[in-house]
C-alpha cells in the first residue's frame, strides 16, 4: 500500500473515530445532566434520548467499514514507529472493534435494559434491607455475563474476560498473587491498630455546608481546579464527567456531619485531572481519555489520600480550615486532626473505609464475584458468605443487608469484575508516587506551602498525557519500571499508619 | 396496501423519526447547556460535537427510506381521517422531508458554517459600533439565502420561501397587508401618545437581584412553574429551552437598574409553557412541538403582556413585589407603577419596546429584509436605510450602529424572515385571547385573585395540545374562526393605551 492511500484510509478512520467520539461527549453530558440538572420529569424522554445516542456511538463503531480500514490498514501499522499516535490509534481501535463485535446487539441490549431493571429493584431492596428482592436480579445479571463471557476465546479463568473490560492485560491469576499478599499483610495490620486510641472528637461537627463549600472550593483551586475548564456541583452520588476536552465536572455530596465531602473533592478531581491532561492532540478519538479503570483510580486515591490525607497537606490547609470552621475545630490541633481523618476502624461499609481496612473490602468481593460466576457460592448463599467473610476480614457482625451485600449498585447494572480495579488503583497509586517523589524531592514540603502544581505537572508529562496510548501495565512499566507490585503498597501504610 | 403493511410501514417511519427526535433533543441540550452551564474552554469540543448531532439528526431524517416510507403510506393517507394524529404525522413529514431533500448537504454545511463565522463578526462588530466590519458578512449571508431560494420552486415573492421556514402557510403578501394595516394605525397613535406625561420614578431601582429573583420565582410559581418539570437560570440573552418532554427549561437576565427580568421571564415561560402542554402522545414525532414561530411568539407575547402587563396581574401581585422591594416601590401605588411599566416610549432598541412601539421595529426590519434580498438596497446603503426609517417611524435618530442597524443577532445566523413572526405573534395573541375570554369570562378578575391556571388549561385544550398537528392559520381559524387580522390587536393597543 502506497503512503497516500494509507493516509487516506487513516484519514477515514480518523473521521468515523471522531464521529463516534462526539456521540460519546453527547452520551457523558445527557448522563451528566441527568444527574445534576434535568427536572425529575424528564428522566423518560431522557431515557430515550441516552439509548439513542448511546446506540449510535456503538453502531458507528462496529461497522464493517471500520473493520475494513483496519484490515487495510494492518501493514501500515507495522511500518508505523510504534510509539506514534497512529500506531496506538489503529491498535486501540482494532482490540475495541474487535472486543465489541463479538458481542451480538441482541445480547448488549439485553444487558443494557436488564440493567435498567435490576439497578431499580436494588435500589428498593436496599432502602428495605432485603436482599432477597434483589436476587433474582443478580442471577440474571450472572446469567447474562456467562453469556457474555462466551462470546469470546476461552481464557485461563472465564472471569478473566470480564477484568480485561476495565483493566486491559491483568489476569485474574495476577490480581489473585497481589490480592493474596495484600490480605496477608492488611489483617494482622489491622488487628495491631485495631485497639488504638483515637481522638475522633474533631470530626463531629456540624459542619455548615456553605462553610464545607468554601473549604472544598480553596482546596480544589489550589491543586488546578480553574473556571475556565472545570465546574463542580452538588450529587448525592459524587462523580466526574468530561463531555468534551477543556470540559471537566465533578460533582460532590454535603453532609453537615462530617467532612466527607472535602475527600471526595479531591478523589473526584484526581479523576478529573487525568482527564484534563490527556493530550488534546488524542481528543476526538478512542485514545483520548484514561488508560484503565484502575489507573484511572490510582489518580483519584493519588489525590484523595497520598495528597489529601498526607501531614504536608494538613500543615498548609488545617490553618485555613480551623478559621473557616472556628466553631468545630477551634480546639482541635493539626496533630489531633491529622490522627481523626487517619484513624483505622473497620467498618461494614466500603465507601466509608479507611486505607487500611479499604482493600479487604475488595478483596472479598473479588473472591465472591468469582465464587458467584463459577457456581461455587450460589446467589442464595452469598449474603451469608459476604457476613462470614466480614467476620473473618474485618472483626465485625453485619446487622443487615444493607449494611452487607446490597451495600453497593455495581453488581445491579452489571459491573462484575470492576471492583478489583479500586484495589489495583491503591496499588498503582503508590507505585507512580515513589517515582515522583524520586523525581521532585520532598512532596510534602511542597504541599505544605500550598504547592500542588509541580505534582500535578509531573503526573501529566508522565501519566495523563499519554491517554490510552500505552495499556495499562505497559504505562507502570514506562513510568515505574516495575509490574504491578503491592509492596510499596503495603510499605506505605506501614510507614503510615504503624507507631 | 393492507392495513396490516400500512401499519408495518407507520410503525417503521416512527421509529426513525424516534431516534431524528431523540438527536434533537441531544442538540437542545448541548445548546442549552454551552448557554447556561459548560466551562468556557469546552466550546471547541462543544462546537464539533453538537455539528455531528445535528448532522446526524438530519442525514437520518433525510434518507431515501423514509421517501419510500412517505410513498408507500401515500395511498393510506388519503384512508385516514384527517384530523388523526397518523394523517397529520405522514404530512408533516412529507413536508419536511420535501423541503430538507431539497437543500443540497453543502449548501446545508454552508450555511452553518458561514453563520459561525458571520455571528463572530457580528459580536465584534457591534462591540465596535462599526457595521463596515459586518458588511462582508452580510453580503454572504445574503448570497447564501438566494441559493436557498432557488432550491425551492419559484414562488410569487422569493421571500416566500424563507417565511415558509418559520411560518408556514403565510405568503409574503399577506403579511405586507397585515402590517401595512398596523404601520396606518400605529404612526398617528405613537405620535397621539408621545408627549404623555408618565412618571418613571417607580422603574427607576437599583433592584438588587435576589429580590428581582424572588418576585420572579413567585410569579412563575402562580402561572405554573413546579420544579418537577421546569428550571430556570440566568444567561445573558434569556431563552427557552425543551430537551424532552417534561422537561422545559427558562433563562432570564438580571439587571439591578431595571425590572426587565419579571417580564422576560414571563416572555420565556410562554414559549415554555406552549412546549409542555404539547400532547405527550406527540412525543418522539415532528408533531411535538410548537406549530410556528409566530404561534410561539404569540404565547411569549400572551404571557408576557396580555397577562403580564395587564392591571388584573398587577392588582394581584404589585402589593407582593412592593413588600419584596420595598426600598425603592414603597412610595409608588399601583395605578403609578402600572402606567410606568406600560409607558409609550419611542426607542432605538427593539427589545426595549413597549407594546405599541414594537411593530414598527418589525416593519422596518420586514421591508428592510425583503430591500436586500431583491438588491433593491445593497449592503452598502443599509446602515443609511435603517437610520432614515428610524426617523420615519419613530422620530428618533440613530446614534451609532450598535443601536441600530447591528442591535440584533438574527441576519448574522441566517435568521431572514424571521422577524416578521414576532409582529404575527403578537397580532395572533389577541385573537387567540378574544377567544378565551369569551369562554373564561373576566379572566382580570382572575388574574387580580391569582389565578392564572385557568388560562393555561384553556390555551392547553384550545392551541397547545396539538403540537404540530395543524398549520399556524389552520389552527388559528380552529380556535378563532377566521383568518389572520390585525383588528383586534389593534383594538387592544387603543382600548389599552388611549386615555
Amino acid at each position: 500500500m502506497t503512503v497516500a492511500t494509507s493516509s487516506q484510509q487513516l484519514e477515514r478512520l480518523r473521521k468515523v473515530l471522531a464521529e463516534v467520539a462526539d456521540l460519546q461527549h453527547a452520551e457523558a453530558l445527557l448522563d451528566w445532566d441527568s444527574r445534576v440538572s434535568m427536572p425529575h420529569a424528564g428522566a423518560r424522554a431522557r431515557a430515550d434520548t441516552s439509548a439513542t445516542v448511546g446506540r449510535l456511538a456503538h453502531e458507528k463503531f462496529i461497522t464493517d467499514e471500520v473493520g475494513e480500514l483496519l484490515d487495510e490498514l494492518a501493514p501500515v501499522e507495522d511500518e508505523l514507529d510504534p510509539e506514534s499516535v497512529d500506531a496506538a490509534l489503529i491498535r486501540v481501535t482494532r482490540r475495541d472493534w474487535e472486543r465489541f463485535r463479538r458481542v451480538p446487539p441482541e445480547l448488549a441490549g439485553e444487558m443494557r435494559r436488564a440493567a435498567g431493571i435490576a439497578v431499580a429493584a436494588w435500589d428498593e431492596a436496599k432502602d428495605a434491607s432485603d436482599f432477597a428482592r434483589f436476587a433474582p436480579h443478580l442471577e440474571r445479571q450472572l446469567e447474562l455475563k456467562r453469556r457474555y463471557i462466551e462470546c469470546f476465546p476461552p481464557a485461563e479463568n472465564p472471569y478473566d474476560v470480564l477484568l480485561e473490560d476495565y483493566e486491559e492485560g491483568t489476569t485474574t491469576a495476577e490480581v489473585a498473587d497481589v490480592f493474596a499478599t495484600l490480605k496477608r499483610e492488611l489483617v494482622p495490620l489491622i488487628e495491631q491498630l485495631r485497639d488504638e486510641d483515637v481522638d475522633l472528637s474533631p470530626l463531629r461537627g456540624p459542619f455548615p455546608v456553605a462553610r464545607q463549600r468554601e473549604a472544598g472550593a480553596r482546596v480544589l483551586a489550589a491543586l488546578g481546579f480553574a473556571a475556565e475548564s472545570w465546574r463542580i456541583d452538588e450529587t448525592s452520588h459524587p462523580f466526574a464527567s468530561n463531555p468534551g476536552i477543556g470540559d471537566i465536572r465533578l460533582t460532590t455530596h454535603y453532609d453537615e456531619g462530617n467532612l466527607h465531602s472535602l475527600f471526595s473533592s479531591m478523589h473526584e478531581f484526581g479523576h478529573g485531572v487525568y482527564e484534563w491532561g490527556v493530550d488534546p492532540a488524542l481528543a476526538r478519538t478512542p485514545l483520548g481519555g484514561g488508560t484503565s479503570s484502575g489507573v484511572h483510580e490510582s489518580q483519584s486515591r493519588t489525590w484523595e489520600n497520598l495528597v489529601g490525607r498526607s501531614r504536608g497537606f494538613w500543615r498548609w490547609f488545617y490553618p485555613q480550615l480551623q478559621s473557616i470552621l472556628s466553631d468545630q475545630l477551634g480546639s482541635a490541633d493539626e496533630e489531633t486532626f491529622c490522627r481523626a481523618i487517619n484513624a483505622v476502624r473497620p467498618a461494614l461499609v466500603r465507601i466509608d473505609a479507611d486505607e487500611v481496612t479499604y482493600g479487604l473490602h475488595i478483596i472479598l468481593r473479588f473472591e465472591l464475584e468469582q465464587e458467584l460466576l463459577s457456581g461455587a457460592v450460589g446467589v442464595g448463599e452469598v449474603q451469608e458468605a459476604w457476613n462470614e467473610r466480614v467476620r473473618e476480614y474485618l472483626g465485625l457482625e453485619v446487622p443487615d443487608d444493607a449494611h452487607g451485600v446490597l451495600q453497593d449498585m455495581h453488581w445491579s447494572i452489571g459491573l462484575i469484575g470492576y471492583f478489583a480495579t479500586y484495589q489495583l488503583g491503591n496499588v498503582m497509586s503508590v507505585q507512580f508516587w515513589r517515582r515522583a517523589v524520586e523525581d521532585l524531592g520532598d512532596v510534602e514540603e511542597q504541599f505544605a506551602r500550598g504547592e500542588f502544581l509541580p505534582l500535578r505537572e509531573w503526573l501529566r508529562e508522565n501519566v495523563y498525557r499519554y491517554g490510552r496510548m500505552y495499556q495499562p501495565r505497559e504505562l507502570l512499566r514506562r513510568v515505574t519500571g516495575s509490574e504491578l507490585d503491592p509492596q510499596p503498597y503495603i510499605a506505605y501504610l506501614r510507614d503510615k499508619f504503624l507507631p
